[in-house]
């Protein structure tokens, strides 16, 4: 009875639509990346990005309590549009090496490329705030585990079609094309793709693969 | 005839001797390090320095301009601490491979213990003023060519001494060993030994150098 009633005063309030809720929010997200980018994590406030997108003080509180709210947000959808999508990559019958081989590539591109510009900001958030609300470890933990999923589904894939013949673990080789990534990203952001010899490196990281597959 | 001149006036001003400047030195930067460990590198003031090492405002700025400079200071006396004493490590005739595995339970150890507290005051460092300042990306540079000439000269050892029969060039192994253990480093910061596995990466990744060594 108690939730009837509460319900019915809910259904009274103005009804905005899921749509229009998720369009202010985007323009809230799009105002705050820029503001993010431009001037840094710790340095924005909630009336840098209230000005910026135009959006009322009340309209943004509605739907973020902070600036580290939005920020964690942000990273949220960055991860869902960062999942491998493995069906699309095993498209008219590639093997698992070639899939693997393409993941490897696209890390690679990314690196070289290094378009997006909220990475400083990511890690400057990971290193101040971050590190002492730990607000974004929980999302950090599942991109991981989620990245290691897919590796680890391409491994077993191609164990389980013969083309694998793996030495170790395939879960221990998996965490190790992760681990090699996030070094060489980190090293890459620092001193830029030549000084770090991405190419290079990353063909040594291939041999060590193809060896330890058995391939 | 102006050399000697100058010559005449700086050794007119009080003599204050290498070992004296070096104490008072020390006495900073070990305050110094202390409140960036507290407060981390951006809410720490010259003014904190002085109060928390007792010596005098003027006593400070006769070594250095601001924080940024006690920084980097610091930075670099690890950097010597930390170089590779290759001459130590061959004593009473290791081989190569001894040499190489105990380099990498080293670091392997190192990252397990994460005792450093300065190492969290570092990355926030990396990522916000030295972001903007890149003073520190001259000695970054050194230290990874510094590390990088170490394992390159043990791997040369192993080749020379028949030891080794690589499958690849050896700076680009000795680049992937580099990259490999600051992906380990970072990760493992963030998440903790355990959930990253480092034993078992470990384990994997000398398994890819035992293969490509040809050992």
């Amino acid at each position: 009875m108690c939730d009837s009633y509460l319900e019915g005063e809910i259904n009274m309030t103005p009804i905005v639509s899921y749509e229009h809720r998720e369009e202010r929010k985007l323009l809230i997200l799009q105002a705050a990346k820029e503001v993010f980018i431009n001037k840094g994590f710790n340095a924005t406030t909630i009336q840098d990005i209230i000005n910026h997108s135009g959006v009322s003080r009340g309209g943004v509180y509605t739907y973020f309590q902070n600036t580290e709210d939005i920020f964690i947000e942000l990273l949220k959808r960055r991860d869902l549009k960062d999942a491998l999508d493995l069906e699309s990559l095993y498209h008219d019958g590639a093997t698992s090496l070639q899939v693997l081989t393409l993941v490897l590539a696209q890390i690679e591109e990314a690196i070289e490329g290094q378009k997006d510009s909220l990475v400083p900001v990511i890690y400057e958030y990971y290193f101040t705030t971050g590190w002492g609300t730990k607000k974004h470890l929980l999302m950090l933990e599942k991109r991981i585990e989620q990245a290691h999923k897919s590796l680890v589904q391409i491994l077993e894939k191609g164990v389980a079609d013969n083309e694998f013949r793996p030495e170790l673990p395939i879960e221990d080789i998996a965490s190790t094309i992760l681990t090699f990534s996030d070094g060489i990203y980190v090293n890459s952001f620092h001193l830029g793709p030549e000084k770090v010899k991405l190419k290079s490196q990353f063909a040594a990281f291939r041999h060590y693969l193809s060896s330890v597959l058995g391939v």
